[in-house]
């Protein structure tokens, strides 16, 4: 026997809501919510479709965010199901989305609908804030229903955004914060020629190498409480035509910061800079901040949040500050607690990605006990 | 008014040979030197054409050897002239071939002539080492050849190469040997993962990174009397999927050691592998041989030469061994001395190759002069 949460997860992964493409699952959500009492507009910008839906006009505002669009299949040969027509096989339910996040855009619907049902006259108000633009450039999604949140002061007191944060059980680590996100794209010159000429040349490569060692070896911080070290990664290096005889004309150079609250986008960018001028090379290098990192410490909503798991999944979550950006970065500018919690993230943005669906139920719980906490504490 | 040696290079430029297309410029050749008594083969293979074509049966034999293919135009539009239309212009001849190297090709062909109308019965023998392969991968050219002289006893005592070796002025340099040429195919391999974790992936850039600033910093030998350093160069290094956020798998370097007599293809394999395992580095390394290095110390040869230069050019020639790999290489196998003469380089391989026309006649009579000085002397 299905419940609703798997019913309505199988309905939403049905849709092929590949980004930016809602392609109606947000629709399915004002269907649900609509009847309960939520009023609701949809922001469309972009080719993207966002939703702010909200029950009631007190505070605490208690947000439940996430996203309804997916990353795209990847080949379909090394699927064994098609990823969108949800496959329940062996416990497991199969489909893109599955697990990011569908699964726990179902859990808030219904965890939302048996809260309500329970309580119709709850204190606070409770919304939902869906975007089809997560997964892609992130640019027509969250960030502007948060700008226009702070326009009109509908400004959130908790969020829980539902990005799968679990790691080898549901309930064993929820985000309490994300690293920031700084790129650059270095680009070191030199002088082209004749690979028998060496000396008439400028071989790019051999004078950025000294300097990106020096990067590579480089430590930035040490990390705090919350927060691993930021971490230097590169993640692209080209140059040369392809021709053995050739000294190239210039390097290029794609490295990644994921920084903690130790360093600043600035500091990052200043030591980078000391670094290459310090080995006296001729270059270009275009920046590009992704992400600010935030920070929710320990209080009133990651208790609430670390009590429902407890009571829903028996276990006690680890905070963690890890893994790449997500919107609550966005959310964290126009709300002063955010946490991410959600399923299992084993299979996201993989082929065959799937969801244990024993985790369903309790995931609904948690969410739902979640507003209990926050909303009918005494 | 044209002198013969322009007119014979004009007629060779207008000769679009494109490696391996020797495109009827030996015929042209045998067609002048046949009737002053050369005696021809022509040696085709791999849609390669080789030409031997020699006059006389005594020792000593003094080879010209050069060839008749010229690299690709380039991008047209970035040439004044048609590439295949030799085209006069303020005393110089532009088309590709014109300093490398039908210029030299046509003072072989007039300097012999008139050197055998003056001498009909010269001492020793005369031949020309034509191949349509020296541009490209040199696998059906001079090597071919020179195997099937060795294997018939008809091997050279003096060979010139008619490659452009001047640099300033005609006359300034000739090559008395050449640095051999290995190359490297170097794959370090690391763990593909997600940039955001990096403690799951194995970045291949940054293990590499360490290992590649050791080779670039290590000096490999000192060079010799004839020989500058051994020089190590990157020609390529790419790693990355062009995606930001992704941790590649492994990183590819193409590198290539210009080495004189100090050192030898094996020492230099040994030592690099030896930094490779220093670094403790997971890899895979393809070498490629593509020439030993020569030398012809000063003696009978590069007297001749550099007198008959004195004599046509008023210089003084600077013996030297920098630069490319040339068909030399092959020769030398066979022939105690072998040296490379011929007009500047500045434009090879370049648009808008060119010579200047005042350095035909006296590159005519340095080979001329020279056949005289290894012939007649008394
Ligand atoms: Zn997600
Ligand atoms: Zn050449």
């Amino acid at each position: 026997m299905e419940t609703t949460v798997l019913q309505l997860a199988k309905d939403l992964i049905a849709r092929p809501s590949v980004t930016p493409d809602d392609a109606g699952c947000q629709q399915m959500i004002i269907e649900r919510l609509e009847p309960l009492g939520f009023e609701w507009q949809v922001m469309a910008e972009g080719g993207v479709n966002n939703l702010w839906i909200r029950r009631g006009q007190a505070r605490p505002l208690v947000v439940f965010a996430g996203h309804t669009d997916v990353v795209p299949t990847g080949p379909l040969e090394r699927w064994n199901t098609d990823p969108f027509q949800p496959t329940e096989t062996d416990g497991y339910l199969f489909g893109r989305g599955a697990s990011d996040m569908k699964s726990s855009i179902a859990a808030f619907v219904v965890g939302i609908e048996e809260f309500v049902r329970a309580h119709p006259d709850h204190p606070g108000s409770i919304a939902l804030l869906i975007t089809s633009d997560e997964e892609g450039p992130a640019i027509h999604g969250t960030v502007k229903v948060c700008e226009h949140l702070k326009s009109t002061g509908e400004t959130p007191d908790f969020c829980v955004v539902g990005e799968p944060t679990s790691v080898n059980h549901l309930g064993d680590t929820i985000k309490n914060g994300r690293r920031g996100s700084l790129s650059g794209k270095l680009t070191v010159k030199g002088k082209q020629g004749h690979i028998a000429y060496p000396h008439m040349a400028i071989n790019p490569i051999h004078r950025a190498t000294p300097a990106i060692n020096d990067l590579i070896a480089e430590l930035w911080d040490h990390g705090n409480d919350y927060f691993p070290a930021t971490s230097f990664q590169i993640s692209n290096i080209h140059a040369g035509t392809g021709a053995g005889n050739v000294i190239p004309g210039d390097i290029v150079i794609d490295f990644n910061f994921r920084f903690c609250t130790e360093s600043t986008p600035q500091s990052l960018k200043d030591r980078v800079e000391a670094i290459l001028q310090r080995h006296e090379l001729t270059y270009e290098l275009d920046w590009n901040l992704s992400g600010l990192p935030f920070l929710t410490p320990r209080g009133e909503l990651s208790d609430a949040l670390s009590n429902a798991i407890k009571a829903a999944t028996g276990k006690t979550p680890e905070l963690s500050t890890t893994g790449g950006t997500s919107d609550g970065r966005f959310i964290a500018q126009i709300c002063p607690q955010v946490i991410e919690f959600g399923p299992t993230n084993a299979t996201i943005h993989q082929v065959n990605e799937n969801i244990e669906i024993a985790q369903l139920e309790p995931l609904k719980d948690v969410y739902r006990l979640t507003l209990q906490n926050l909303l009918l504490k005494t």
